[in-house]
C-alpha cells in the first residue's frame, strides 16, 4: 500500500474525541521536573518498573504516582512504598490481557486525578518458565509463544496509551516543568532490525519492533492533533531484574545495570524531552537507536 | 537486553539441524532464471499471489510451482491455471492459522519434489468486511484486529518459512541460475517505522514491522549457519488488488499498479538476488526501504 492511498483514507477521520475534563490542579511553580503532576507506572510490581515508582516518590514531596500491576496486593516492593507514601501513591489492579481492567484504572484515575502528566509502560516479558522461553533458532519457533509475547509486549501497553490518552490531553505539562505529558513504553535494543546481527529471540525481537512501530504511530497522531503529549521508547541496558535473571551468565559485571541506575537515567530522559523527541527510540545513555 | 546477553545464550545452540535429503533433481544448464527449480507460493489464490504462480509458470517451460491457499478448489483463478499447466503446477490446501496444515503442505513438496528453490509469502490480510478495518485513530484499536493481523501477516508468514527451511536448504539455487535459494515475503511500505509519517492503521503496520524483523532474524540465522538461503522483505507498490480496492478512491491512477507489472517487478528483484541482499527490505523498484 502506497502512502497516498492511505492518506485519502486517514483524511476522512479526524475527529478529535473533545473532553470534558478540564482539572488543572497543580501550578507549575516547582523547580524539579516531577515534583508535581500524576505519573502513572503500569508494570509497577518489581523490577524496572517499581523502582520508577520509587524514584517518582522519593524525588520530591508533591507529585502523585499511580501504580498499577497484576495483583497489587502480592507485590511487597509496592506495599513498602505504600506504607511510607501513603497520600501520594495509588495501587490499581491492571492486567494488560483485560482490556477492562485498562478501562477501569483510567476510570480510576480520571475520578481521583481528572488527568495524566506521564504513563511509563514498564511491563514485559521475555521467558515464563514451562510456558515461554527466548528461541534460540528458527526450529523452536511456537505460535503460541509469538501470540503472547506480542499480546503483553505490543498490544497491552498499546491499549493502555489507547485508554489513556484523553487523561494526558487533559494533563499536558501541568504541574510539571515540561511543556507536555509524555508517554514512554519499556522496549528492548533487540526490537531494533537494523540493529539485528544476532538473530534468535523471535518472539521477543518481534514484539518490541511492533511496540516500536505502534508508539511511533501514537506519536505521528499525537502531533498531527498538535496534543500536547511526546511519545517516546526506551531501552533501558541490560538491567538486574527477574526478567534479565535466566540470561546474565556471561553480561560482563561493568555492562549489568543496577535498576537505580537505569532508572535514573530514564528519567533523565524523559525530564528533559523535548516536541521533536516525539516518536524516538532512545537508549539508557540518551543515544537514538535505529528501527 | 543488551545484544552481550542475547549473545551467550544464542552461542550454546547451534546445532544445525541436518538434512537426511540430497535430491538435486535439476541440472542448471539453463538460461533463465526459473525455467527450472521448484518454486512454492503461498496465498496464491488471487491478488499478487495467483499472478506470481502465472508469471512464474509462463517464463520458462521447465520449472515446477507448489501453489498454497486456504481452499485451492475455490480458486478459478488457479483451476485455470492447473488447466494449462497440469505437470507443472501443484495444489495444497495451507491456512496460515492452523500450523498442521503447513507441516503437511512441506512433506507434500519434499515427498514430491524433494527441496525447495523458492518460497514467496504472498498472503496477507488488511481489511475484512465486518471484522477487520484499518484503524484511523487510536482511538479505534481493538485487540481482536491486533491480535488476528498478527497471526496472519506476521506470525503466519515466518511459520511457513520454519516448516519449508530443511528443503530450501536443500535445493539452494541448484536447477536455477542463482546460487542460493530465495525467501521472498510481501511486506507494506507502511511497516516501515522510519517512513511512517501518517500514522493509523495500527494493526497492519505494526504486523507488517514484526513480520520485517522476523525475516531479519531467519536472515540471520541462514547466513550464520551458512545456508544457500536469501531472505528479503518486498514491498510491491499501491497494486489493484481486492485488498487494495476498498482504499484505492485517492490514489493517483499512475500510482496504482496493474498486478502484472508489480509481479515482473518483484520476479526481477528475485531474479536478481545476491547473498548480501540478505535480510533486506525492497520496494517494487529495487530501493532499499528503511526499517
Ligand atoms: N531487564 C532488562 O535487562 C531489560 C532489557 C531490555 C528491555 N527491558 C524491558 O524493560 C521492561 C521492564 O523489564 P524488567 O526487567 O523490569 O522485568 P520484570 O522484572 O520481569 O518485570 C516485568 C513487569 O511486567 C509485568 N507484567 C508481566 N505480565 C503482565 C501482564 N499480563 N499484565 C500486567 N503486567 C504484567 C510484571 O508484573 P507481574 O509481577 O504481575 O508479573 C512486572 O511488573 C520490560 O518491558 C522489558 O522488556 C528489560
Ligand atoms: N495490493 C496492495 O496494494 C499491497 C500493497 C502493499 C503490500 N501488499 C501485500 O501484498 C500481499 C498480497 O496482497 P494482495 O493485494 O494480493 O491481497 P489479496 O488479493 O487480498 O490476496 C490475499 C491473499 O492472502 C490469502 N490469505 C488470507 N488469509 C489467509 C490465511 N489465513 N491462510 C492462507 N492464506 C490467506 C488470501 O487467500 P484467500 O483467498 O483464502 O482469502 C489471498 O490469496 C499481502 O501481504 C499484502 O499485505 C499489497
Amino acid at each position: 500500500m502506497q502512502l497516498s492511498t492511505q492518506n485519502s483514507f486517514m483524511a476522512s477521520s479526524r475527529a478529535t474525541r473533545v473532553l470534558s475534563l478540564t482539572r488543572r490542579p497543580f501550578s507549575s511553580s516547582s523547580s524539579l521536573k516531577f515534583d508535581a503532576g500524576v505519573s502513572m507506572v503500569q508494570g509497577a510490581s518489581r523490577g524496572i518498573g517499581l523502582e520508577f515508582v520509587k524514584q517518582l516518590l522519593e524525588k520530591n514531596d508533591k507529585g502523585h504516582v499511580v501504580a498499577t500491576c497484576r495483583n497489587p496486593d502480592a507485590s511487597t516492593g509496592l506495599a513498602q512504598l505504600k506504607h511510607k507514601f501513603p497520600d501520594r501513591l495509588k495501587l490499581l489492579p491492571l492486567d494488560l490481557t483485560i482490556e477492562t481492567s485498562i478501562q477501569a484504572s483510567a476510570s480510576s484515575v480520571r475520578e481521583t486525578y481528572g488527568h495524566l502528566n506521564l504513563l511509563i509502560n514498564a511491563s514485559g516479558i521475555l521467558s515464563i518458565p514451562q510456558v515461554l522461553q527466548p528461541e534460540t533458532s528458527l526450529n523452536k519457533l511456537e505460535k503460541s509463544a509469538l501470540m503472547l509475547t506480542y499480546e503483553i509486549n505490543a498490544v497491552g501497553p498499546i491499549l493502555v496509551i489507547k485508554h489513556m490518552w484523553p487523561l494526558l490531553k487533559v494533563g499536558g505539562g501541568f504541574g510539571t516543568e515540561r511543556s507536555t505529558a509524555v508517554v514512554a513504553s519499556l522496549s528492548a535494543r533487540v526490537g531494533s532490525i537494523g540493529d539485528n546481527h544476532l538473530g534468535g529471540w523471535h518472539s521477543y525481537r518481534s514484539s518490541k519492533t511492533a511496540l516500536n512501530q505502534l508508539s511511533k504511530t501514537a506519536a505521528v497522531e499525537f502531533a498531527r492533533k498538535k496534543d500536547p503529549i511526546v511519545c517516546i521508547s526506551l531501552h533501558p541496558g541490560t538491567v538486574d531484574t527477574d526478567l534479565s535473571k535466566p540470561f546474565q551468565k556471561n553480561v560482563p559485571k561493568e555492562k549489568l545495570f543496577s535498576k537505580e541506575f537505569s532508572v535514573q537515567k530514564l528519567l533523565s530522559i524523559i525530564d528533559n524531552v523535548k516536541s521533536n523527541d516525539n516518536g524516538k527510540f532512545f537508549a539508557w545513555d540518551g543515544q537514538e537507536i535505529p528501527w
